[in-house]
């Protein structure tokens, strides 16, 4: 294995245009990410890129399906890096268990799982068909902090030493 | 342990009239389940039977609480079908320590846990009183994927060889 | 490791004048708990003290931000109570790696991440900086069973003996 996936997560970003590197801001009284035995649980991530958060809405009426799934693709990158940051490297994920993709959905926007595929684009681009495989839920909610059009969190397992 | 539990998912079926052998369709760029350790992550499931999402709309205004138990248990025995594909039997199950219940609610609609007793009566049923024993959370949201009613997603663990 | 948890519970217990003695009743099919290896889930709680929801309502609309701090901080109290009796003692925690903070959201209302710092408050405060440490997530619902203003469910792993 590789520094394969970390390549490809600065890869990812440039793709995106925005830059992973400065601080991971999280917006309240907790940790952005726990590590418990061969598991890493990542906190709910919004589309925040330093201060702002660049996606902001109900997708549907306010934003459209391709900002949506930009969107996802931000909260995803800042759970990469923030792994990142843990683990040192990204090679050491095994796979991600479980992505919970919660979208601000307009009333009658029932596209859910097109924006959180966004998500799984990433996951499966940057750590490969294995490491990237994952199993993934994606609900339609009325709010979410900071009016995020996206918010995602997710269980990475780690290999063992 | 004898197969109870796969004849219990057969009977389930039958009960419910409807088939769970077919393809279980999963609506985007990610795996039904993923096998962690001990654990398996099955992903969201709606009540999709084959190609259709069987009951749509929101619970409360568009349809009825019982109708609503009924989608609940065609998510579970869904997931239930994905475990038996994965283990080849739903004996090796010992618990499932999480089942979350998203209820698409009509405003003014609160009886998210009534529709998730469907789900946990299913899991009771099948898999007995050990093995089904779980946690479990039910919320309110405003949509799920293709307009379905109800999704579930489950944490099983699996015994020991 | 003292028995200092288990005191800073019954310590706050007081200081939000609510008593956790009693029966900790659950809505529905299913159990409060499992015990899954070196973890504990804990079903979603809402803001139930003996038989009466004490904080209902949307938040931003019928609820204000500090009566919703107030919900969240009974729902995780309802939580540690069910584990300290599930393990006999809250030292034995190690740390909560997820928190789910539902919280049932007027449309503008965007301060989820800020009602969910009631939650983390109690968990520092009760578990210490380390046994308290928790990754969350928080998102904005339109319901809650028994239209209760904040759900939360959580993972407790708890320490090798």
């Amino acid at each position: 294995m590789s520094q394969t996936a970390d390549i490809k997560l600065q890869e990812q970003a440039k793709l995106l245009g925005y830059d992973f590197d400065g601080d991971i801001k999280i917006g309240g009284n907790y940790v952005p990410c726990v590590r418990d035995g061969h598991h890493i649980y990542v906190s709910g991530q919004i589309p925040r890129v330093d201060n702002t958060v660049v996606v902001t809405g109900a997708v549907g009426a306010d934003v459209s399906l391709s900002h949506a799934q930009m969107a996802a693709k931000i909260c995803v990158m800042r759970a990469l890096a923030l792994l990142q940051r843990a683990l040192g490297t990204l090679t050491d994920i095994q796979a991600i268990p479980r992505i919970t993709v919660y979208v601000q959905s307009a009333p009658s926007f029932t596209q859910q799982s097109e924006v959180a595929d966004g998500a799984s684009e990433v996951l499966f681009d940057v750590l490969g068909r294995q490491a990237g495989a994952h199993s993934r839920t994606s609900v339609g909610v009325l709010q979410l902090p900071k009016n995020a059009s996206v918010e995602i969190d997710l269980i990475a397992s780690i290999r063992s030493a």
